[in-house]
C-alpha cells in the first residue's frame, strides 16, 4: 500500500509565494484532479492518486467532493452532477423522456454559466488528445454507460441521441445558425423530442 | 464602375522573393478569397472583390472556380461543391432522402483526405469569430437555405437535421465515442435515416 504523501515533484498550480492554508486546500485538490485527470483520463485517475497529488488525505477528498465524479464535475467546473441529476431525468415515465432530455439540455445550456465550462471543454478537446480521452470516458462512462444501463437501451442509440443533441448545442451556440439559434426552447423540444425518444425507447 | 487594378497594399499571401508567373495565378486567387471571406464573411464578398484582392480580371476567376461557392470551396479546400452535390441527393424520391443525405454525409466523411479540411474549419470556428461568421453564412446560404427551398421545408427543420449530422460526425471523429465511432455506416444510415427523413419530409 503506498504512503499517502506529497511526492515532493513541483506543483504547477500553486503559485510561488503564495501562503499555504486552510482556505487554499479545496482548490489545491482541484488543481491536483485537473492534472491528474489530464495525465491518467477519467477512468484511471482516482481519488487516492488525486488527494497523493495535492499532498492531502483520500478522506478530504471524498469530504470535499463526494465521488471521484464529483471531483471531475468540480475540477473542470461543470455545472450539474449527471449523479445527481439523470436519476431525475430517467425517472417518470419512459414515453416522455425524450422530451424531458431535450428541455433539460435546453434549459441547462441557455444559461451562460452553465454553459461556457462546456463549450470550453468541447473547445480544448477540439485542439488536445488528452483533453478528448478525458471527456471521452467522462461521458462515455459517468453519463451515457449509466442511461444506456438504466434504459437498457444499446450504446449506438444512446450516442444517436447524445449526438442529436451535442449538435443543437453546437448549432445554437457556437455556429449561431438561425433560426436554430433563436428558436423557442418549447419549439425544439417538440422537434427535437420525438427523435431523442425514438432513439431511447426502440 | 470600378477598374479592376490591383490596390498596390502588401498581399500577406504572396512570398517575398517568389517570382511572379501564370502557375502561380490560381494559388493568388485562394489565396486572396481566403483573405477576403475572412474579412467580409460569405454574403457580402464577391468575385469582383476577390479579383481586385489579387490583381487579376473577375474573368479569371470566374474561369477557374465557376462561382463564388465555387470559390470559397476551393479557397477552403473543401471536398465536394454543394452545387454539384446537392442536386444529386435531392432529387430521387422524396421518402428516401433521409438515408441519401447521411449515407452521403458519412461516406464523404470517411475519408480523410475529405473529412479533414471540414474539421480543420469548425476547428477555426471554434476560436475564431471571424471564422464563425464566414462558415455560418456558407451554410445557411449555399447549403442549408437551397436545400429548405429545394425541398420546401422550414429551415428550423433543415437545420435540426443539419445537427444530428454535425453532431454526428463530431462524435465520431473528434470525440471518437465507442460504439459509434466504429460503427458501419450503413447501420448507421438505418439508425439515422429516419431522423433525418422526419425532419425534412413532414
Amino acid at each position: 500500500m503506498t504512503t499517502e504523501v506529497s511526492d515532493g515533484r513541483p506543483r504547477p498550480g500553486r503559485r510561488p509565494g503564495r501562503r499555504p492554508g486552510a482556505a487554499d486546500t479545496r482548490g489545491e485538490i482541484l488543481a491536483a484532479a485537473r492534472r491528474v485527470f489530464a495525465e491518467r483520463g477519467f477512468d484511471k485517475a482516482t481519488i487516492r492518486g488525486i488527494a497523493r497529488e495535492a499532498g492531502v488525505d483520500p478522506a478530504l477528498v471524498h469530504h470535499y467532493f463526494d465521488s471521484k465524479e464529483g471531483t471531475f464535475v468540480a475540477a473542470m467546473r461543470l455545472p450539474v452532477d449527471p449523479s445527481s441529476a439523470l436519476p431525475l431525468i430517467l425517472s417518470g415515465p419512459r414515453e416522455g423522456i425524450g422530451e424531458r432530455l431535450v428541455r433539460f439540455v435546453l434549459t441547462m445550456t441557455a444559461d451562460p454559466a452553465a454553459r461556457e465550462p462546456l463549450l470550453g471543454l468541447v473547445r480544448t478537446a477540439m485542439v488536445n488528445e488528452q483533453a478528448v480521452g478525458m471527456i471521452r470516458e467522462f461521458f462515455t462512462t459517468a453519463i451515457l454507460g449509466r442511461v444506456a444501463e438504466t434504459l437498457n437501451v444499446p450504446p449506438l442509440r444512446i450516442q444517436a441521441a447524445f449526438a442529436q443533441l451535442f449538435g443543437v448545442v453546437m448549432t445554437r451556440y457556437i455556429l449561431r445558425f438561425e433560426p436554430l439559434a433563436s428558436a423557442d426552447i418549447e419549439e425544439m423540444v417538440a422537434l427535437l423530442g420525438p427523435t431523442v425518444q425514438r432513439y431511447l425507447a426502440e
